[in-house]
């Protein structure tokens, strides 16, 4: 065996361990019995601990020194992802690492408490903690892997793109949406108000409908399941694909547009290069790039008007739906309403971008040190008046909302919008490619979508970083201008 | 830190890794779609590797050598079953050990089909290479383990009893079968034909009652899971113990009555001695041990009288059923029938032990070389006729029925028929302890028997081998008499 040869051993090996972790944190979410979690948390720690030796014995370390991969640009990214990840593992010192461990579990206890009573005060000296040792680590891993220290962080969520990238992008987002949102909002005012399905919406009758909704985006129910969980995810494996979702008997758009957004997820797991699999280079290849692929099938093709035209019926016929509410234009302004709020997770697609870039400008100040914790709430109310013109009445809606910083996620924040923006343009090359996109839409079909999303996005594994994916699929590193043509499109036209 | 501090740290991170193991395998069996059985299967191959090898690791070899426990019983115990283990583990050479893996498999797959169509032949080549691989492996661990080859084997599922125990017990229990049963069925005959419970039992409320029996059983459902699989089992950790059945929606019983088993077995991991959690000495004592605490409370307590009475009101009340059938005097017909048939899984109690013993005998005899593979067919008739004077009309039902020897295990069947005859011994124990006993069954309430058993029998973990618990928890070693009296008050009184 070659140095590379036994290298791709142990990843397939790391990878499979990482199988099994996903696997119980499925089970956590989904189905554990509450007295089951003591004994999880230590399952969890313990397959840590054995993929963290195996990722940092010294023998592999000499093999990633010697390692002459074949010549094939698949196997050269391989060595190269095997040697970030290495790099990234040993970056750190394990009393950081155990530092951070305990200080951000000790945040998030913290946090709990301090959102419910809107009491950013309590969490703040848990948070600074946090931040320092955020900083410690983002210096760390600045000095191994040559990014910034925010690059640093970020890049453990999404390669191949850096802050430098997305700065200019997000201003020029940030001004589009000045100056369109008042546009949207004085058109929607002149619309009808769109009118709340009423009736009955059993959990188990969404349950079945989510289902053929998502076998019908071509999930394979032979290779995943659908269960139900407090915060709805995509989880599991390539296989074996997780993905979960919560009922709310009064209303099934939630569940139905979640599942929706989680069989993108799922599409793309599935669509992952089988001759590559377990291997760095055959996984996902990102956060942003997995949030563009559940994206492109929830807000691109699902709340397309021609989907929306088909969905409309599957409702009627699920829930015996009759009267204006369930045709498609009524769905088309209940599930496209554009409102400024305070909360991120609720806002549609024109607004969210304003909340990731508050988040992206903060976390990067945070990081740098020229934000102090205590002045947060202060600076988030600023970012929001900037942003949308509104400020919180207090922090629990405000800095408290997220859970990401008071469990130490720094630098995930800009994955959401430059997901969405990636979609958009995705959408716009898929549409290219396919006349007949619109018509299969209109028959609730995704297939043609997906095809063309398993050959231009699935099947490059984590060959690419991010803008070398767009640039091979869209012919264009990321641009907004597909995102705001987009945006344009569906409301102001 | 002593060598036995490491040894306790390393054996905790062991049982965990087994714990993760146990969830991969309650998940395959209760909820994976069948698109995930490739990647469980490296996942759990990687698991047994990683185990594998940190139980091997020359350096845990030392600290086995050096360690010198604190002067304890728990202690010592612990550090005999490390010892016990790790000469498991380096017993076998690795060859060995994956020629039995791809042997056992093979023929696994050829039985499946073998017994489908009833064609010894067809697997008898695949079964002689298990055997002959079964007799290499039973000759290596007995030269470590000074234990006859054949206990050797049966070792590896029960400790604390020998073969030489077992037989002159079996021959005895024989006898007093052949001369016990022919008066059962008289008896049996001059009663009144058991009616079968007719109405409708839809799968979910079939699920909602043994949820209720199992709590009432005392199971904490925030400590467990019940589900449905092809097999009924008990899986999980103790504090997250996970059973499943299947449901026959023309008779509850079956789904009932097997809850109530797989009850006792999930008791039994939910008795285990907190303070000795994930070390050798604090998990289960055996097979034969788990068996006996699965037929404690499905065969001597929730067939009893008692029981019944108290049982015939939740069953009338869950199906609203009328008239005789719902008796608990018929239902005691029903659920007590004994009969002289060919497949051990279907057997009564009274008959239940002849099928055991006829394997018995013959696993012997093809471990030590007396019983060629190609003359078990012959053999296993004649056991049957000695045995229960039946004769199968084909190998399907004869010696195809059980997977056991298909897939390697040889010395597992004693476990059975020792589980039954210990259930009656400890209920014999537990009645003469608790006068109450019987007035608290005929409210469905087991918490006395249960409280008795996690005194004398959990609360032990696997700290005594089978006759010392029996001895420690009833004064005696393993006895037929309370087995024999038991079926005698039952069956002819």
């Amino acid at each position: 065996m070659t140095p590379y040869d036994r290298l791709t051993a142990r990843f397939s090996r790391l990878a499979t361990l990482s199988e099994v972790s996903e696997m119980l944190g499925w089970d956590a979410a989904a189905v554990m019995p509450p007295g089951g979690a003591a004994a999880r948390g230590d399952q969890m720690a313990v397959l840590a601990g054995v993929s963290h030796a195996m990722l940092t014995a010294p023998d592999l370390a000499e093999d990633l020194q010697a390692a002459v991969p074949p010549e094939n640009p698949w196997h050269t990214a391989n060595l190269d992802l095997m040697r970030q990840s290495h790099a990234r593992a040993t970056a750190l010192p394990a009393e950081l690492v155990e530092a951070q461990a305990r200080a951000n579990s000790a945040c998030e206890r913290a946090w709990r408490n301090a959102r419910a009573q809107a009491d950013f005060a309590a969490v703040a000296p848990y948070l600074e903690e946090v931040v320092s040792l955020v900083r410690e680590r983002a210096a760390a891993l600045s000095a191994r892997l040559g990014l910034t220290p925010y690059d640093a962080l970020m890049d453990g969520f999404q390669r191949g793109i850096t802050s430098a990238d997305v700065a200019p992008i997000f201003d020029r987002v940030e001004k589009f949406i000045a100056e369109t949102l008042p546009k949207v909002e004085a058109r929607q005012a002149r619309n009808p108000e769109p009118i709340k399905l009423s009736g009955s919406f059993p959990a188990d009758a969404q349950e079945a409908l989510c289902r053929r909704l998502a076998e019908r985006a071509g999930l394979d129910f032979a290779h995943a399941r659908l269960d139900r969980s407090l915060h709805p995810f995509c989880g599991g494996t390539p296989s074996d694909v997780r993905i979960t979702t919560r009922y709310d008997e009064t209303d099934p758009a939630q569940a139905m547009l979640g599942v929706l957004h989680e069989s993108g997820h799922a599409l793309y797991e599935r669509g992952l290069p089988l001759e590559w699999a377990r291997q760095p280079v055959g996984l996902a290849a990102g956060m942003a790039v997995h949030e563009s692929q559940s994206l492109i099938i929830e807000m691109q093709a699902c709340r397309s008007d021609p989907y929306l035209g088909w969905l409309s019926n599957e409702l009627v016929a699920a829930f015996k739906g009759q009267g204006p509410a369930w045709a498609p234009s009524n769905l088309a302004r209940l599930w496209r309403r554009v409102r400024r709020g305070f909360i991120r997770t609720e806002a549609d697609e024109m607004t969210y971008p304003a909340h990731v870039i508050v988040r992206f400008r903060l976390e990067q100040a945070l990081v740098s040190g020229d934000l102090r914790v205590a002045d947060l709430p202060g600076a988030w109310a600023e970012g929001m008046q900037h942003a949308l013109g509104i400020v919180p009445p207090d922090d629990r809606v405000g800095c408290l909302q997220d859970i990401h910083w008071y469990e130490g996620l720094f630098g995930y924040f800009p994955a959401y919008t430059l997901g969405a923006m990636a979609a958009a343009q995705l959408m716009a090359a898929a549409r290219a490619a396919l006349p007949d996109l619109d018509r299969a839409l209109a028959q609730g079909d995704l297939s043609p979508l997906v095809g063309w999303l398993r050959m231009n996005v699935h099947a490059h594994g984590s060959r690419l970083g991010f803008n070398d994916l767009l640039q091979a699929a869209t012919g264009r590193k990321l641009d907004p201008a597909d995102f705001e043509a987009h945006l344009r499109a569906r409301y102001l036209s």
